[in-house]
């Protein structure tokens, strides 16, 4: 089997491609704008795995890149919620338009499906009531919330009209290895890192916001279920289904890691939901029960691969990020 | 106060503009691509209003042609359901991504309010059961509803970050005078002609397909309502409340205007959702009963409306159509 993976070296493909790497009847494809984002995936010299280094764009050859390829998976944003309304009419172009490109060319070569990650945090928006079914309305107060709704109503659209099956996941808020530890994203793994090397941890609002956390092994293990499934549902969320506030991300990094942390609370973001946690009994019901980890033992494990991985020294006086192994 | 339409030389925006312009206290701009299209109005010589020829493309001078607007009347779209699958990348920069440019320019001149004029046929999909509510999930079949729903969906995320006010109305089948009756759209009013003509009426399917027919009148009352309405809801579905088979729609022609039709019947098209008609308790409840015509009723006036105009002769022998005014 032939697998195509779009945005493969972000956070969710890199681990995606360590587990199906190990399929020994698969043959898998990364692509992503610079060869340079895969230190990681190089590293581990996969026989069944090439790269290429081909951006998401208007004007990308997505009939080459789909040629003979069974299953796509699509797992690029060009931007993040947090600035994603910044720049609206252009992030339009860059997500939407250019995956309706995708999906076209999927149709042409007869793609068996597209993987589509798209986002249980935006795409529900602030209106509704937690936990989140998939059936609850979308209305996102973000511009990434909008463009992952319209993709999904696209995926809807080519199956009806050109039969190109799909799978959507409503992926929450995923931390662990491999998540950039001083990116804008991911505040499990920012906060962790942050502990870890004694900085200044910033947090937006009162740290009352509450998402749902899922360490990565378990969402990877429930996509990769979602992918080969054959439920009669197309679209799922996946957390590990209640809320964490980022209080209590705080705390259990602190007990977890026992350090003290160094917190500074910045005003609310307008563009933060309160509240945020998902229903996954649908993914339950279809795949059987998920059993994530505990965010305890997440966090754990995250810092334990950043101890490995990023090689953190720690002194009396002082801790240092020696090398970071790329 | 000043009223900008867009896309305002088509069906609705001609109708629409002759009832605003019988308001004194308002000037009213009219944009759309090309003035020859304004014949009708034209030919009405309103005092307050004036008619602009601008393309609504990526480049339009959004800036320029929302300056001192107070209310935008946003009835683009440069498809129609039918043919809106053929070429699904292109609509959506035409449509989507140039319906946030032009949002951006109402936030940063202070537009007070945006109605857009939404599709009640195609925004939800064939998976749901009729009437249809303004919160039933939206999964359209064509293109033309997922640019009409990632619109919706945009006005609401520009109303959230930036306060830019707006009025969303999905609009059934409306049909009446002004609207082309050699058209693409409106089965009503097609057919109304080609059975003056004696032209060969072409259905799609069995004619057991159900529409929600909403006559122009009634329909821009409505509108009007809503766009200067103060409600707490936002989202309007607005058409008769009712469904009406294709079929029954030729009885009514036959009946009505004492005609033989002569009908073809052709294979139905995918892209047709089998039955729809919309909900209206919700506009009811705020803005007092709708009281539509009769199809019957609106069946007459559009054809007095096309005898008038469009100068129908009839003899023994022959209908044909000796001059079009416009």
């Amino acid at each position: 089997m032939n697998i195509l993976l779009l945005g493969a070296a972000g956070f969710v493909g890199t681990n995606l491609t360590i587990q199906l790497a190990k399929e020994k009847d698969v043959s898998i494809t990364l692509v992503d704008k610079s060869s340079n984002f895969f230190g990681f995936i190089d590293g581990m010299n996969f026989p069944n795995v090439n790269i290429k280094e081909v951006a998401f764009k208007e004007d990308t050859d997505f009939d080459d890149l789909t040629d003979g390829q069974d299953i796509v998976y699509h797992l690029v944003s060009t931007t993040v919620p947090t600035i994603s309304n910044q720049q609206i009419p252009q992030e339009l172009v860059a997500n939407v338009v250019v995956t309706s490109k995708l999906l076209e060319a999927c149709v042409r070569n007869n793609v068996k499906k597209v993987v589509f990650i798209s986002s249980g945090g935006t795409v529900y928006g602030k209106e509704v009531a937690c936990p989140l079914k998939e059936n609850t309305p979308t209305n996102p107060i973000c511009s990434y919330g909008v463009q992952k709704v319209t993709i999904e109503k696209l995926l809807y659209l080519y199956q009806y009209m050109f039969g190109l099956d799909y799978r959507i996941i409503r992926l929450a808020n995923p931390y662990g290895p491999y998540q950039r530890p001083d990116g804008i994203l991911g505040a499990v793994t920012t906060f962790t890192y942050k502990a870890l090397m004694n900085e200044e941890i910033t947090v937006y609002g009162d740290g009352s916001v509450v998402r749902d956390f899922i360490y990565i092994d378990d969402a990877v293990r429930a996509i990769i279920n979602i992918a080969n499934g054959k439920n009669k549902h197309r679209t799922f969320n996946l957390g590990c289904g209640y809320g964490t506030s980022i209080k209590e991300v705080l705390d259990t990094i602190q007990t977890a890691l026992k350090l003290e942390l160094r917190i500074v609370y910045r005003p609310g973001r307008k563009v933060d939901v309160p509240v945020n946690y998902l229903d996954i009994s649908r993914y339950e019901k279809a795949y059987g029960v998920l059993q994530p980890i505990s965010l305890h033992e997440g966090i754990k494990k995250t810092a334990e691969f950043m101890r490995r991985v990023y090689k953190i020294v720690y002194t009396d006086y002082y801790v240092s990020l020696e090398q970071v192994i790329v």
